[in-house]
């Protein structure tokens, strides 16, 4: 009987390479084989990052995303392209794994937290050894080169979706000390009107790039609306001390 | 005129020495000055994840919290005493900065996020240097561990302090996908009530010392009420498909 393989998730953080822990970084170095998903014809966000630690004896094992842009999220041929990429992405780890190879799959952030691995952790997990080492969240990242508390003692933190409709984000705006708005992007107008009604808008801070080198921060309030990119945040700050 | 020195707030993560970033061990092995809170006559949970780190020629600052217990917390003589408390550590800490030291303060989980880091952040930020360095929280810690996806695509994470009123706590825990709820100890019998009447029980997960050496995981659901660490957490995952 051959060994079987050690599957690994491995959190990247949200940008710069010094915020990896030790262990996520000792593990990339060990791997036999490093996974990562990148859009067609791009090398991946998670594998610039730690680049620099990636043996010259690893297989790197790019996941390329189906080229989908042309087919709407909610529709039936799109979720069915992409769980047929999922599935043919865990099949390829699996054959790593069953040749007694250790996988690292590099998830940008932290991998159980709105990350990319989670698809291959489930088709996985339950069939090899597998562990999952945590990585530095992009709002956590965010909050911490912005200086600001986001919650302390009994402070609520929601973590909403830019996506929502406008009555429901605003109605949960509302009712929470902290909250940190992921996916801004296009939906920024609708994002400051809901915090403007639920009157937070004066604490909000929009926060870009995160913790790569050319992050940009700015009280939302004091930004014009317009093109953001998709992966910017909005912070509120709970905590009465610090307002 | 003398130069200033440098604040840092260290994250040191959940526990495993090994999830430290990068980052925060050489801030640490760096410093002039290590100072951490901790219990009178203890030596401080965030010190000893780091001990290893410590150079020898650090000066070690503990920053002892008043003996407090006879107290009640809602007490204004407690907001006075533990007010009193962090302005005094905030002013040894800025002794250090005057004389150009750089002065680590060490805090367990990640600084931002109720960390007590922030009691000296808010007093000293605006006036030296600082920077803030992440750690890993110790809810994400716990989902890793654990192995459960806990949110994807658009989901809603809420996170909640077990000490709020029962109706509440039901209440949110029916209008999320998925949920931490911190500050277990002696509110466990009525987070489980919460959870069985929002109809989230069955997927609740109990996580005892995060990722610690000795970690305990089990459903919420198999776990008898009575006694638990008021730093363990409960984790409800979102995500359909994890079901």
């Amino acid at each position: 009987m051959s060994t079987q393989g050690r599957l690994i998730g491995v959190g990247t953080g949200p940008g710069d390479p010094e915020l990896l822990t030790i262990k996520a970084a000792k593990a990339i170095e060990n791997a036999d084989v490093i996974a990562f998903f990148a859009k067609q014809g791009r090398s991946g966000n998670g594998r610039a990052i730690v680049q620099h630690l990636i043996s010259d004896r690893a297989e790197l094992l790019p996941l390329y995303y189906p080229v989908t842009t042309e087919i709407d999220k909610g529709e039936t041929a799109y979720q069915s392209q992409i769980t047929g990429f999922y599935d043919a992405s865990a099949a390829a780890v699996a054959a790593r794994l069953d040749a007694g190879k250790t996988v690292a799959i590099l998830s940008e952030g932290d991998p159980m937290f709105y990350g990319s691995y989670m698809h291959l952790h489930v088709r996985l997990a339950h069939r090899y050894p597998t562990e999952v080492i945590p990585g530095i969240s992009a709002m956590s990242g965010c909050w911490s080169v912005a200086g600001m508390p986001i919650v302390q003692g009994d402070d609520v933190l929601s973590v909403l979706p830019g996506t929502m409709a406008e009555a429901e984000l605003t109605r949960r705006l509302a009712d929470t000390q902290a909250a940190v708005i992921m996916k801004v992007g296009r939906n920024l107008p609708k994002i400051r009107r809901a915090l403007e009604s639920a009157g937070r808008l004066k604490e909000a801070v929009y926060v870009e790039r995160g913790t790569m080198a050319n992050a940009a921060m700015i009280k939302l309030a004091e930004r014009p609306d317009g093109a953001a990119p998709y992966f910017s945040l909005v912070l509120v700050p709970g905590w009465e001390a610090s307002r």
